[in-house]
């Protein structure tokens, strides 16, 4: 298989979004401000937040860091959440997951308002695009979207999706759909599996198993997307066995350097949404 | 193919139902309201109006009748639904489509609270079904859902379903996930859609072609949903060409006395669950 070029397609997104930023900016009167909710004791939070700020900053975006320590209650967490959602000088917010208290996640996506919801997550925005009515989208659905459209994949074509949460499979379904094709959402628990993903025209994977998908679930042809990071004796690999890939014809990702690179965009492009959307309503 | 009893499900559904309002009309102190707010001029909006009103007053439900006239303005068919869906002696509100103003829809949608919209048109109850936490759900979606559950089609199964409406494929497509179904949803761009559904294990059609799908689209043993209503001569037939499938094994639904009556009963299953989630939150 031959290697889609993700790191070109997230360079080619990430140029377009620098001078809407840049736009954006103007408009404001500051540069945008996306804050991140995180807990202040956890190392991977920080880890994430890091390479996050990297490539924000590079499109001008100022990445505000608002913590919780590890003695907060539910009351004082959604009490920062609101605060940063309220402030008209925050255009996006995102809270990181997992959250100490897992019952909080649906109470916190009810309290970031729709229209600074970078991540995704309130209901109202999984709504609009069951409704096609698309506002933000979970980066990792939208990135995926970006590389089939950007592989010009033929309208009407069958897309197993190996991946049933809501932030790939369920939403990519619904924005499948939105652009003519034709949705398969596997898991599992589904039947003949390797059945399913050997009869569609492209296959998405975001199964969490390192290598679980080799050449005998994939037919000639194929695009293949992966969405797995997996870290393996200290290496990131996805969940497509790269190596078994290269003895059939078709296009696939790689990991790393395929669908995260865009991912990142995506987020991005988010915000940039959820800013404009807030200037509309002045 | 033999013909699923769904009068018989429907009946089931009714009776439960039945105990349910009785204990709610208990709690309330009043017997549980329906508001329908229609277009007074419309003699399609009468008739459907009617045929529910007999289904309803069965379960003790008192459907109000709310009517607006041809010369209503935008903003007076909104202030209509809006002092409805406020009332605290209305547990429940819908409104008839199409409205006069295609663009009215989704404001509609947005004056309706989401605990009181039995119809469910609230983009928040939409996303409620894509993250497994459904509260109403479209009610031919559901009658479909029941239909299949009380098929005991076994989990994994695939469903292939020819609809991508908001009102039937799309939710039905997370519904199907929520209970471990593998969905398929395909439309008039799919490629290969009768090779599609030949492979299902479950076929439901909602495509409003009058017997489209005959038994050349369908394998032996397959299990049939027909969402369809059409009427051909002044008779009320479906998309599934039923006189065709009686050469192939399997269990279909008729038109009528399938999906239809379990989709009535559905209805007021959503009435149910708004009337609890407010008496839930005095």
């Amino acid at each position: 298989m031959e290697i889609i070029d993700c790191r070109s397609i997230a360079g080619g997104i990430s140029s377009n979004l620098k001078e809407e930023f840049d736009k954006l900016s103007d408009r404001l009167g500051r540069p945008p401000v996306l804050a991140v909710v995180t807990d202040g004791d956890s190392k991977e939070s920080a880890s994430y937040l890091r390479s996050r700020k990297k490539s924000a900053e590079k499109l001008g975006i100022v990445v505000r860091d608002i913590t919780y320590g590890s003695g907060s209650t539910k009351k004082e967490i959604l009490e920062i959440v609101r605060k940063s959602s309220s402030s008209s000088e925050v255009d996006g917010v995102m809270v990181s997951f997992p959250l100490p208290f897992p019952e909080l996640t649906s109470e916190v996506a009810d309290v970031i308002p729709w229209n600074k919801d970078v991540d995704c997550i309130n209901p109202r925005n999984h709504g609009l695009i069951m409704e096609n009515r698309e506002f933000v989208a979970p980066a990792t659905a939208m990135s995926v979207m970006k590389i089939i459209e950007s592989e010009g994949v033929r309208q009407g074509s069958t897309v197993a999706v190996v991946n049933r949460s809501v932030v790939i499979g369920r939403p990519l379904a619904m924005m499948l759909l939105n652009r003519n094709y034709t949705p398969i959402v596997c898991h599992t628990k589904t039947v003949d599996l390797k059945g399913v993903t050997q009869r569609a025209d492209v296959v998405v994977v975001g199964a969490g198993k390192a290598r679980l998908v080799d050449a005998s679930w994939i037919s000639e042809g194929t695009t293949v997307i992966d969405a797995g990071i997996n870290v393996v004796d200290g290496h990131v690999v996805g969940d497509v066995d790269q190596e078994s890939m290269s003895s059939i014809s078709g296009r696939m990702t790689s990991v790393p350097g395929g669908v995260g690179p865009v991912t990142t965009q995506m987020l991005f492009s988010n915000l940039l949404k959820c800013a404009e959307s807030q200037l509309g309503n002045r």
